[in-house]
């Protein structure tokens, strides 16, 4: 399946944070880049994340803001 | 000004597509990432941005989905 | 690739709504539901989608609201 | 009042999990479509949100990704 | 119909911009605030929102970032 | 820095809430209106916030809906 949203990071996940609904993950994308994402333990379990995956980290366009 | 947004990203705006309210800016984060951001033309303007600018890509943590 | 969002709901494709930066795409879910999506018009490309399509809505469960 | 978000489907809560700040709420709104939503703990309570409760899962256009 | 959106501001509409697809909408909440919000013109026209309408801004809790 | 997001409402920090992973933060913005704000715990500990803190919160246009 190939998905709409435009940026797609490859990388890998280098710490994942339990809490009780929710759950933070660290994905190192390279470049001293590290994105951090937070998504449900549910999906944490689901996908069989851990420490060391090769992962992509996906945001929409309409989330990313500019700084200047 | 400090964000609580966790995901800053320094990188060069490659291209700017502007449309009739929205307008599309491409950044080019290094390590062969690009980041597609989707803004109001309203805040092109404000902050001047222009091809070559060297600029911060920002997400929100939530708005990060994992693939794998 | 399987995406740690929560809902993906399978549907066709009933109409497509071509801005100038972005595209307004509606999704027959069935049992009456439609979903209306706002994604880029390159997305629209890039996917080649078209009326008629079978695809599938994406979203992350943070941006489920509950009304009651 | 009516809101301006394009998605509003109604269905039936399945299961509430409670975090700590957040909680997970599950929709059925049939066809076999189920809707994962988080939204913050105060918000269940506000609504008194519980299993059985006929509601309705509300999201944003700009929020809907598309898989093919 | 109540939603779990934890920040409903009333406020007066200002501008309204028509894009192709979306558009965006000032609202003045008092105080010296002014809420931006781009939404897709079909909800412009199926609330038929017009200047000096009396209406609600509405955000998701999770949509919200702190600056310091 | 400046960013892209339109909405930046200056305010005081009334509370703050942590979970295991997420915290919510109440900012009263004056004229009545509070800003309930979903962020890491992380973020809470960078930016070192606390009740009484004057911050600023920030909304991207796109995730603003209008209720009428």
């Amino acid at each position: 399946m190939e998905i709409s949203a435009r940026n797609k990071f490859k990388g890998t996940i280098e710490e994942i944070t339990l809490g009780s609904v929710m759950a933070k993950v660290k994905i190192n994308i390279g470049n001293g880049n590290v994105i951090s994402s937070v998504i449900t333990i549910e999906s944490v379990t689901d996908l069989k994340l851990k420490v060391g995956d090769v992962v992509y980290a996906i945001v929409k366009s309409t989330e990313v803001m500019i700084g200047k």
